[in-house]
């Protein structure tokens, strides 16, 4: 059996189930355009991560405001993609083992396909998956710009580009070049400073790729809290951000030039929530927990609601503290601000999508599938 | 499109793709056994909780081996396990509003349906509810005997039991005195003196309902890391328990009244993951991050791996450290025991269960659905 969703298009805001994930389309739609005029004035291609929003839907949209495709880190999410509609994906990640990249050499019939590799092994291995299935993989050789998680030096990512360029399945594209670290450093001099290094190895190693005679075409990275760094640094061509499109508790604690919080963009993503037991004036206790909204980045925090605190999640229950005269009562509902975007998207099955959020008017638009909810391999 | 599962049955353990939830059969079915034989043994109820496995196949072969039917906190949990043939559940959990009331009282048409109160509102909106669809559902008033979370205290339990026993359409059950934040607490001491704070809240209000003329038929409680305190309490006759069948890393640390780590129950299941990137030697990226491995309770821990930790895990990576000479290498596969089972079995949508896992002859017995996964409402 298939779950029903939380809630059916028309429905009145009010008569959304709960726990559910909201998406309000209006601030979702600032942030496509903003994300869109940005890029499009720097000049810089815009390929937006897939991992963020895992939906065709959403990337279709993000195509249809500008972008040049889409970016996700597994097989199983390329497909979903591919699947969706969507025509040039790039798996930002490296991909090991035949099964993986026959699955990813099939895509490339019918989509322009890229990923990452940063082993000599991983060349020959795409090579072969890609003879196999008689298409071109773009590759993108991976530079640990200061992640130190995957990714070389620019020495060793001139030899692996000069194994990629010998290949006749693949097509050496450029540099991966993504510091994902950076992108939570709370002061803008701390990620200045960051993407200032990471920028030094993406130079350098274009340089180096151009001594040997290998041109680069692209060079790939940033997510939404440098993204602006990258887009105005000369080095970087193409910005990977996901998060941009709903933003989240954690990249709501960056701070910007001048000190105040970072607000490019909007709050579009919530986890709606009930009190289902208030047992003491003081504690209401909320039906959405681990299940429901991911704490790697920090709690998720009550929207609009000053002085309520949500604290002590556990795995179906979360408990709002604070000012008792404004916490709610039971059966109220109350919209939560994910810790991280990503892996509370990736909880859900259902973008609930409202349009009116803020007004009387607020009501259920669609339903967007999590198509890509679970795609782990 | 659905997602396609890492492996099929009959596969060697050596073709699972990855990452992926692997259950241990032998161990899983040892500690089935260890607890059927502990509670029979005790002369207590064994009603294990679905929110750890979410998975008919896995309740019904809980009740083969004695349990009474099981528990779960969701609606949409026991719509699976009904649905899934199981006919008795116990949602341990306050359910808020007509539209959640209504699904359950259907489901109490074709099973015994139990949820708890800890309200007077909830008396009546579950009395109605019962009412509209001319069913009987079972009431457990919730007590809080610690854990401040739902729940009240013994005399505002029997003034609601007592509403409830003047509904036609409800049945006072008993009491709901479950001490989440007790399973968690390292030493045997400890635990003990919470389950005993827990057992004269729950014989007062046992005491109080009597004096009020009603009898208290069930006293349920009791998780994975006290079972055996409520079991031998007199108190308790139901025990709640589900994380037995699988454990994890987190009750792993708990100890025994010996000091000696908890041994009662065997690691059962296991996250799979795969080396995709070693670029210097003293780390191994893998594939599995927070949307394959829970980290509420801790990071997962390598399994058989002495001197290899799991680190600085991010949304779809994770980074093993330690003694290089015992780091595995590109595209080997590790065993990751999770943090916390619950919420990581609710990122898979299979158990891919295995037959002989430590055995040159390991291999894929059967795939069993999460067929509760993401049920939130």
């Amino acid at each position: 059996m298939s779950l029903s969703p939380p809630a059916q298009p028309g429905q009145s805001f009010a008569e959304i189930d709960t726990p559910a994930l909201i998406l309000d389309l209006d601030a979702f739609e600032r942030n496509l355009v903003a994300m869109a005029a940005f890029t499009q004035a720097h000049g810089v291609r815009l390929r937006p991560h897939a991992k963020t929003h895992k939906s065709p839907q959403i990337a279709l949209l993000q195509i249809a405001h500008g972008a040049v495709g889409q970016c996700c880190q597994k097989v199983s999410e390329a497909e979903v993609l591919v699947n969706g509609g969507v025509g040039d994906v790039l798996v930002t990640n490296e991909i090991v083992g035949p099964g993986k990249l026959d699955r990813l050499a099939k895509l490339a019939r019918n989509a322009r396909i890229g990923l990452c590799v940063d082993h000599p092994e991983g060349v020959r291995e795409a090579a072969e998956a890609a003879a196999r299935h008689d298409v071109i993989l773009d590759i993108l050789v991976e530079l640990d710009v200061g992640g130190r998680r995957c990714g070389v030096a620019p020495g060793e990512a001139v030899r692996i580009a000069e194994m990629v360029a010998r290949s006749n399945t693949l097509r050496f594209s450029g540099l991966q070049a993504y510091h994902g670290s950076a992108q939570h450093m709370r002061s803008i001099d701390e990620r200045r400073e960051a993407v200032e290094r990471a920028g030094l190895l993406a130079r350098t190693a274009a340089d180096k790729l151009a001594h040997a005679g290998l041109g680069c075409e692209i060079i790939s990275g940033a997510g939404t809290g440098t993204h602006e760094l990258e887009s105005q640094s000369g080095i970087w061509n193409e910005i990977q951000a996901g998060s941009y499109i709903f933003m989240d508790a954690d990249y709501a604690r960056n701070r910007q030039a001048d000190g105040t919080p970072f607000r490019t963009f909007e709050h579009s993503l919530f986890v709606l929530t009930s009190v289902m037991s208030k047992p003491v004036p003081d504690r209401a206790v909320v039906d959405a927990g681990h299940k429901a909204a991911a704490i790697d980045s920090g709690l998720p925090t009550p929207w609009q609601r000053d002085g309520v605190v949500y604290t002590k999640p556990s795995d179906e229950h979360g408990v709002l503290t604070g000012d008792p005269i404004a916490l709610p009562h039971r059966g109220d509902k109350v919209l939560l601000v994910p810790g991280h975007c990503d892996p509370t998207v990736n909880l859900h099955d259902w973008y609930v999508c409202v349009r009116g959020l803020n007004s009387p008017d607020a009501h259920v638009e669609t339903l967007w599938p999590v198509a890509g909810r679970g795609a782990l391999t």
